[in-house]
């Protein structure tokens, strides 16, 4: 009865504050363009507008004054893969069977039978390009134009797939110098050139960004997606020659601000080219950051671990979303979604028909016309490895499974890298959270929540019957299988 | 030599931003009205611009999205009156002999000798009021009107010091009943009424916006000083009736909404009056949130610990800045500043003549101009309890000293209390954190930047010989004494 009250209450609030900018919006013509910028192993603490204090990220704090900034906004796994299989197919990774980082070679990446965000856009016309790291699978078969992308410039991997990385052990180095003599840095489906040393990779970010204003010169005419996964700040990191120096906190902040003249770039291009208002660019990133590479990692911004772990510094990313007119400029959202809503969200700015396959993420327009107060993502799995459900979260409250994770703290990181510090199998136990009193995850509070444990309980029940669960030896059933070479 | 050529090249950035601001900023003719708007234990994370995702705060947003929003901003110490003590005055507490809480009839207070900001603006021609918590003495002789101000209305010291809270043990209550058998609510130098009930406290927020509303009107043809320091939302926490239920985070979230529309209040009542663009509103809080009370408290947004603690989450807190046209817009300052910087601040906006004795704001109007690169503030001295040194800060680096402080950390927080439970004695010992990378202050990184620790080891020495040390039993040369009645 109580519960039924509230939720009619916050209904009807949801529906006054929606109505109302709807007023204030500009009537929608045609489907804008899309620009998808995608960081890699950038954290939650990493720019400007989330409280990075030394070096500066002014554009990309101008999408955030001229959009909306959200602090609840999840990347779908906090790895590589996985999280990019999440955020173009607006699924859960593990529901397409993509797990953690797919190293060079491997015999798998995404199934043909997967839609896209590319090939979603492709039906209702639109010119499609991916400039920067792909990470689904690097057998042509998997790479980006079998996958609805007419364009692709881009290394298909992880930047320290490579031999001459300064950030591994000397066997490993080894090991991989035999293996992959070089980074192959791809053009449709060919390699274009070979991306050797560290001044080659200071090259990537200039290249993507190139290559992005060019299209969009090109394409000005008609629709197009327009995806930038940017290969830094991964390490190894590299800035070029006019950024190195040049911020107060070493290489990393030189490269921040070289992502965020990139940004500048890309959002000069679209006003010269008259696409400023009717072009959506969406802004984040795949997992928060890898302390393992002590200075040479970014910052959670207060959040508990990061990369690799499904505490909310691996999970929760920055992201900002702008589309002047459409969306109220200078917004922050605090409400729960994750970049697998992208997906069906941009399906229905776009007028685009989802897959009839399942899909996880669920549209989030209403948050993006300004009704801030409620969300239409409720729950949020926190899956990891293979196929290990490490938490479940409904609105603000998360329940940490018992599980074993990476875990950074109690660990001293290093000026320029602490690899190999932060172990694997440290063992968590039960906890609940309350993110919006402690979204720093240091207070348990299951002991005084009892009901709320069992109802999240229930919830990693569903869960596990849907997309199973390694730890407890739970098979889904409605997985379906990655794509595998004949 | 590159420390040198570094500063250099900030530097050169800086002018160059400055001067980009200076020209779009226009032309001041008048010195503003300053309204100054102080929150009682409201942490880090409890503004929908700083990521609260429960309950709404709109009017309290749009301030920051039309001003700036402060990420590194420092209470003067993590405690109600010693808070109070150093934003009034622009010196840290211990400087003026003003420690921890002043409890009812203590026989000290601000001593006549020190210019609060409300002595500073009169010399101005300023009217000046005070509608809220005091807290600097509660013997008339301490009280606002002997300190600059020409009214007053509000609590002499914090609400939770009458005999009926729920939040205190029995026999603390049974001592507390026979010594103060009310709550007095001041107005001027005399009681107006007794605060005797929750009920009556819940009408506190509005009292407080009606009497502000009502000055602005009165003063409009003249300069004016309005400082407006809540009760709300220290315990015991309440909302007026129009407020209570409407939030989805209980009471504490019905507060803070109730605290969002007085803050409307007053912005609606600048603007009626012709206002909104000659004056400064400033919001900011005492210190973090007080975790011992459960529920009732707020939140910390992450960083470590809360009030009563020199861990970020007891001394940082939100502070919003606007004044149209003179102040850019949507910027955010991941600077270094605290409370004790806006009484020179507001000095030098205001062209009034500082005092002749020292003082240790310093002047951040490059900063409100837009000079986002860099602050004049690069030391922060964390001083706690009666003359404790506890850790010391240069720019993004911050070294804890050994020593016992407050720690709620491994506590488990009740529904709605979990009094008692944060021991005042846990044993800190030396770390260095670098707060740029790790503003949760989880990574002990001294042992590789011995450094830094001994640049920083130096710095507290520093702050000894001036201010001493209660806990290596330091007098400092230049402390000055309370006020204390005869």
């Amino acid at each position: 009865m109580h519960k039924t009250f509230i939720a009619l209450l916050v209904g009807i609030v949801a529906v006054a504050t929606f109505s109302n900018w709807q007023v204030q919006t500009t009537a929608l013509t045609t489907p804008p363009n899309v620009v998808l910028i995608f960081m890699d192993d950038m954290g939650y603490g990493d720019l400007g507008c989330y409280g990075a204090s030394n070096y500066q990220t002014p554009h990309i704090d101008q999408v955030a004054a001229e959009g909306m900034r959200f602090t609840n906004f999840l990347a779908a796994q906090p790895v590589c893969s996985a999280s990019r299989a999440g955020l173009l197919t607006g699924c859960y990774p593990n529901r397409i069977g993509i797990y953690g980082a797919l190293f060079p070679r491997v015999k798998m990446g995404i199934n043909a039978s997967e839609t896209t965000m590319a090939e979603l856009l492709k039906t209702k016309g639109y010119a499609t390009a991916i400039f920067g790291k792909w990470h689904l699978g690097d057998h042509p078969s998997f790479l980006p134009l079998q996958h609805g992308f007419d364009e692709y410039v881009g290394l298909p991997y992880s930047n320290d797939m490579w031999p001459v990385v300064t950030h591994i052990n000397s066997e490993e180095q080894k090991r991989r110098r035999a293996a992959f003599p070089f980074l192959p840095l791809i053009q449709g489906n060919d390699t274009l050139r070979s991306i050797q040393t560290l001044e080659d990779q200071a090259q990537l970010t200039g290249i993507y960004t190139q290559r992005a204003v060019d299209f969009i010169a090109k394409n000005k005419k008609k629709p197009f997606f327009l995806y930038v996964p940017h290969s830094m700040p991964h390490v190894p990191i590299a800035a070029s020659a006019a950024f190195r120096g040049k911020s107060k906190q070493g290489l990393y902040g030189d490269v921040m601000q070289e992502i965020d003249w990139s940004v500048g770039e890309i959002m000069k291009a679209l006003k010269k080219n008259g696409l400023d208002k009717n072009t959506l660019v969406i802004f984040t990133s795949d997992n928060g950051p890898w302390f393992n590479y002590g200075n040479h990692a970014g910052s959670a911004g207060g959040l508990r671990e990061g990369k690799g772990s499904t505490y909310e510094g691996g999970n929760r990313v920055p992201c900002l979303v702008r589309w002047p007119g459409q969306i109220p400029a200078g917004t922050v959202c605090t409400q729960l979604a994750s970049t697998i809503d992208l997906f069906p969200t941009i399906a229905q700015i776009c007028q685009a028909t989802l897959p009839t396959q399942k899909i996880d993420g669920v549209d989030i327009t209403p948050i993006l016309k300004g009704n801030l107060q409620a969300s239409p993502r409720k729950y949020f799995y926190y899956y990891h490895r293979r196929n290990n459900l490490e938490a479940v979260r409904r609105d603000n409250w998360k329940l940490v499974l018992p599980h074993e994770g990476r875990s950074y703290e109690g660990q001293t990181p290093g000026r320029d890298g602490m690899g190999g510090l932060a172990p694997e199998n440290h063992p968590y136990p039960l906890a609940l959270f309350d993110l919006n009193r402690d979204p720093g995850e240091r207070y348990d509070v299951q002991a005084i929540y009892p009901d709320i444990v069992a109802e999240l309980q229930q919830v990693a029940e569903t869960a596990r019957q849907d997309l199973g669960d390694d730890i407890t030896n739970r098979t889904g059933k409605n997985v379906r299988l990655a794509g595998i070479l004949k």
